[in-house]
């Protein structure tokens, strides 16, 4: 599993820092998450194969998290795509994203098919035989979801050894592998945990943002391998956090903590700020194991 | 005049080409003329002062022309701007652009005037004491306008050394400044050219993208300062023009030497090509004084 960081910075572009977006590899998939403007340029700079995105989950519409769909979708149509593009974001997205291709009589070529949200409990979006995708309501000014990414558990795995020490044929491995006990020529019978190992650990990987502190998303992200929880403020703008509905460094950390997360990504800063190191030195204070997010850096699990 | 590219190749963004977007300096004011994608990270690079933008032109609505408008408009709220912002367009603009800022309850503080354009003739659509703009009906897929602006002539100004030697009181000069003649003390009339000089030259600009070879333009952009014409393609790819209703470099030289302007500039250049020193190779067999737009120069006459 492999989060790129497209863009992490909050309200507008500017010429070295973008708005939200980011890709995710998680077993064969590529996910684009938010996708604000400019976007397809950072695809292209960190040369993020446009074929491969097939799925593009929107959190929220405010314009730092979706103003560049338009124009990548277009850009999809340019390149030939004929290939499905699913999108899923807030009830809306489809009439604005509709009318922008419509009044430039520039429909796409290819399945553009949306799925608008607009429940206010979790729900499961995506699922296929390897990964599920499930939304994270948050606590914002409009109707806004973060989203849980998690692998399913791969079937076992034989173990060559001991099929081969223990002379099961063959035509068992399939059955085996589906968690069947094999059976020796004699008629013994051997364990099916004998004879295979352990599937690789699931991964998963929770996108929070935008959100203010919000224990309510705890039991949904508890042991994820990655949290990106946003910070667009330190403690000492709380007060705007709290205005905007935004979260701090240290209540990122304090959810992180909460939800006994492998690692915390920090991100969405206001660029009020001079370092985004002061960040992290907020947040470790709280949760030991936090890493910040910038345009075009990388996490692999 | 002064005329700054921010963007001039056509179809998408990429890390080092930009979609169209121009600034024009004419007298006091600074007009932005088509908005596409990262248009705003533009204008910080070349560092254009947001507050002096109150005018904004967009020829057509193909991404690459606005995609850009919806994040600049809320770029400009979170700026805290104030003063009104006119967007001049084809009709359906300000529905689009409503939605976008509706779904993202992002509705801006500051006046937000849209002034939709649907007319196939040539109307005026600005007009101060200094300055017209007047649009330009252009031959593309979808409904397009190029603009013409122009500046207005300024009233003669004084010729001080005149008003002394003819001993003028200066109770007349703000009379003679509006064109009235001078009378002596005994009673002479002076004409008024005697005591005044011719006002600087009034100058033009015609923006004319996108749109393939069209003739009717000509009386319009008759003796035009500058001539902003686009050539996406070489004619050695003027059947891709004649399909999707671009012009070639040999075509936007035709149309500049047939109006008899003063300076070429080429733009709206297809990537697919490997320089574009060929497009103005191409022009300049037609019509010399050619240059080519590219993101970030300027022009100023």
């Amino acid at each position: 599993m492999k989060l790129t960081i497209l863009g992490c910075y909050s309200a507008t572009p500017r010429t070295f820092t973008n708005p939200t977006a980011q890709v995710l590899e998680i077993r064969n998939h590529l996910f684009l998450i938010d996708c604000g403007e400019g976007t397809q340029v950072q695809l292209r700079k960190y040369k993020v194969k446009f074929s491969r995105i097939k799925h593009i989950f929107i959190s929220h519409l405010h314009g730092d998290h979706f103003f560049g769909l338009p124009g990548l979708i277009s850009t999809f149509r340019l390149l030939g795509r004929e290939s499905e593009l699913h999108i899923y974001g807030p009830k809306g997205i489809k009439q604005a994203i509709t009318l922008f291709l419509k009044l430039g009589d520039s429909w796409t070529n290819y399945p553009l098919i949306f799925h608008e949200l607009e429940n206010k409990s979790s729900e499961l979006i995506f699922e296929d035989e390897t990964v599920s995708v499930q939304t994270i309501p948050l606590d914002h000014r409009v109707y806004t979801n973060g989203f849980l990414f998690a692998e399913k558990p791969q079937a076992r795995k034989l173990d060559i050894e001991a099929v081969s020490k223990f002379k099961i044929d063959r035509s068992q491995f399939n059955n085996i592998k589906n968690g069947a006990d094999g059976v020796q020529e004699n008629g013994t019978i051997i364990r099916n945990t004998r004879l295979t190992l352990d599937p690789p650990k699931v991964k998963s990987y929770a996108f929070c943002s935008d959100t203010a502190y919000n224990e309510a998303i705890l039991p949904l992200i508890e042991n994820v391998d990655l949290l990106y929880h946003e910070s667009t403020f330190l403690e000492s703008e709380a007060h705007l956090g709290t205005k905007t509905k935004h979260a701090t460094a240290a209540q990122a950390a304090e959810i992180a903590h909460k939800a006994k997360v492998g690692k915390l990504i920090l991100g969405h800063y206001s660029t009020r700020y001079k370092s985004i190191d002061l960040f992290k030195e907020e947040a470790s204070r709280v949760f030991e194991a936090v890493e910040l997010a910038d345009d075009g850096k990388s996490f692999e699990v």
